[in-house]
């Protein structure tokens, strides 16, 4: 089954649901999927439609600009669509540790996830192996201080040959730099190994033994130019105690960070995250 | 604001949503809360829907006829609406444990729910004192084997004298006659502490011990005449250890008995529930 | 059964536990509970060991003299000792909010607490009817920024009239003053409506709505100087949505927060907590 | 450092911890880790105790001997005490399904478990290239109901082969033979797909999507001659709704699997866990 998977926003008002729901209807599109949402404190009206395109008489080139013509503008909508035989290209930076990245590969090679893994990319070669085992190409981009700039623009033009749709940072201890952030808006997803807000930046396990917090977290977000503030996909918590000393924490964090990690990156394959304002708005 | 609530379910087809609230839209309601879901296994649309009454064009009192004339024959659908002037009653039995009790209490009193709870029915007098903490009328029906049929009778008389819309059994420790369950179907509410299926019927937590389990659990569900198999509303568990003792799991369980059964009854009060072949839609 | 539970901590080193617990067995008494934890850290020995007091040879009023002299001061140790027939007297703090109250007072109706509950002090007179459904006086201290320092000591006077071990701050939102703090060094347990050190001070689900975190939490603590800094004794989050407003992270996050204060007045009461550099030993 | 652990179980009595804790300290042993529990209900005592052995003055292949001798037999007890320089050996059987043997051969590779694994066991092929991708043997014994006791003789006679201390079943779809189970007791740990003991037996995901539970979970186990009824070592649970297909509840159902399955494995090869009656102690 061929699919059209619709994502919009717009300033809500009565009627859209029936009018854009009819719009499927009366051309023979079959709705498989719906789920919207009003932000009752913006008032801004978010949906996600997904429908069999296989009797749908607007041919699939031509939806895009129909929509816009006869509702998106109208609506002063932004919306995406997404066809279901168009796998995401999706590129993993990693830097020493494997558990996130195993995680993924894992997953992808089990045929777990509708997406293509064309390339691997580090700042370290420690994981090589890890990639080679798997047969995804690994380049390595030893960046520094000196050559940050330059190894940066070699990244994007290796992105941009292999039509990488979006970029996940999986233990990526780099900052990525400004321009390749505005390249990939909202299509950078990065793991941060605490429980956002609290414990920005390097080393939040060290902060959590320190602050004698009895749970820890990992979150998983798009990447914005502020660290660690960009909105977020995924949270969660496992439970600790005065016993776990820093070491106990990195690798209690480690089955958190994979999953959490690979629940966003799930649902963004799926296309089902509507980023609004720094926030997420996650369907079902 | 006066809303009303409508929850429906019917055999799924093309073009219902476009339909359903187009029939808001044309008559000047204006929808401020809108859940579907389609089971593609049983084939079968469900929907909540809840609009502003303020300009609607039908009156009150004819919307359940419009409804049904207009949708529901045509559809063949199973619908209820509900007025949020309308507050439902709701009537507690108890037997001797108090944790349930309180906790509803607490929140009635706080203005928390929207409901009216004229009266408390309990087999022993132990909580008495706890009723007339919060004002409550308490009514001891000293049920045994032999006296179980006419006092249950007595007990469905209070109960309609009071116009009791719903039951919540706050770890009653009695089973409920057919009879009185075929009053109020999907209407009673039972909290059952253990993670059902697991440990069906008497001293769960015993049973929980002796099997070792490493989480305990607590189970809200409608009462059907098949002892603790009715539709689950809501579930929960909590961590335990070989440390804990029976004693243990019993103190531990009240905490998760409690916010279990309380937010259970609250979808309940919030019209969020639909019941469906021994399963429930949850409508956000 | 009368027992002794003696908490201590003091520098580590080898043969700690084997000479503690022949203190015991050599003046026939019998060890019902041992737990102990060293922090390899900071080097420091932690240990809660509880007896049976019936045939143990030294007297009650002596056991603290002779441990002194014999173990002690030979070890650098720190140590507080319980007896089980003395049950802790404690005082709760509300403002305006009921849950919290209402979640303790319950438990302490029910015969759940080993605890003394003699008086509930407020900055309003909100939840009087709630302390009076329960039989315990409410003191009503109006405190404002002209009168606090004579407030504070009109409520210190009666704190210690009472023979107060112990406060709650169960949703005070009042800041209490140093010399308040002081008097009670780890015997004020607040609640904080946050995953601390997630949105420390004021509104913290405004906050958590607004950087659109996934999960909320609530945090229980001892009360230090520095605000929603102290050392944390227990906490819990819970999961929400983009769909979830500010008004539905603070009925939620109610739950949480009596939940977790309960939890952590509960290991209080039963002198499971040693406080150490603003972190919590918590005993099983 | 290599150390020794020393686990036990035996009738409890005055002055165990003192008699036990004394025979490292008076032969310069250096305790590094202990925890002990009492199952007031059995009258057991169980402990676990880890010490430094550099300047241990009983030697390491003495040890079992002096302690039987000076302790177990005066005690009554069991016991069987680990050194750390001897990695245990971990078979791994598996059928289709690769997350949970993907999330093992991730940690083993990255170093996180001191085990060593060198075969893995199937009674399908399809995984072949998973054990090759990281260089591990693959035997496939395509068991049936005319082959089976044929089949597992030669497995049996290849785990004696190669020294296998314990067997981790990762999603391995057939009943292991009572003989098998009897040759390593308390060493072949099942993972199962269910909150045991709900849904005991094949097909579990499907048995919650028909009862209509809104948690579902995994359960890690050792294997004994009664089906899913062995002692439980861990437990998880995850949150699903009525949206969730069998689909669904399988995929979700692998991240909890598989994270289960890995921690019980962690504390199998850390030696924390005493089985006892058909439950299981795990200590810290």
């Amino acid at each position: 089954m061929k699919t059209a998977k619709l994502l919009l926003h717009c300033p809500d008002k009565p009627g859209l649901i029936a009018e854009l729901t009819d719009f499927i209807t009366v051309n023979n599109g079959n709705i498989v999927y719906l789920d919207q949402y009003v932000d009752h404190v913006e008032k801004i009206f978010f949906m996600r439609m997904e429908w069999d395109l296989e009797n749908f008489l607007i041919p699939v080139e031509k939806i895009e600009d129909f929509f816009t013509t006869l509702y998106a503008q109208k609506h002063d909508m932004h919306f995406k669509i997404y066809f279901s035989d168009r796998k995401p290209r999706m590129a993993i930076f990693v830097s020493k540790m494997s558990h996130c990245l195993y995680d993924m590969l894992a997953r992808y090679t089990a045929g777990e996830w509708n997406v293509d893994i064309p390339l691997i990319i580090s700042n370290h070669p420690d994981l090589q192996s890890a990639a080679e085992r798997f047969g995804i190409p690994y380049y390595v981009f030893p960046i520094n201080k000196d050559n940050k700039a330059e190894l940066e623009q070699q990244e994007m033009k290796l992105l941009r040959e292999n039509n990488i749709d979006f970029i996940v940072l999986a233990r990526y201890m780099q900052i990525i730099s400004e321009e390749m952030i505005k390249s990939y808006p909202n299509n950078i997803i990065n793991i941060h190994h605490s429980f956002l807000p609290a414990f920005v930046g390097a080393k939040p396990y060290h902060a959590a033994y320190t602050r004698g917090v009895k749970l820890i977290g990992a979150t998983s977000h798009y990447v914005t130019t502020e660290l660690d503030a960009g909105p977020i996909i995924e949270q969660d918590v496992t439970r600790i105690t005065h016993k776990d000393t820093v070491v106990d924490l990195v690798n209690k964090g480690k089955d958190l960070e994979k999953i959490v990690l690979s629940r966003a990156v799930q649902k963004h394959i799926d296309h089902k995250i509507l980023s609004y304002k720094n926030k997420t708005v996650i369907f079902n």
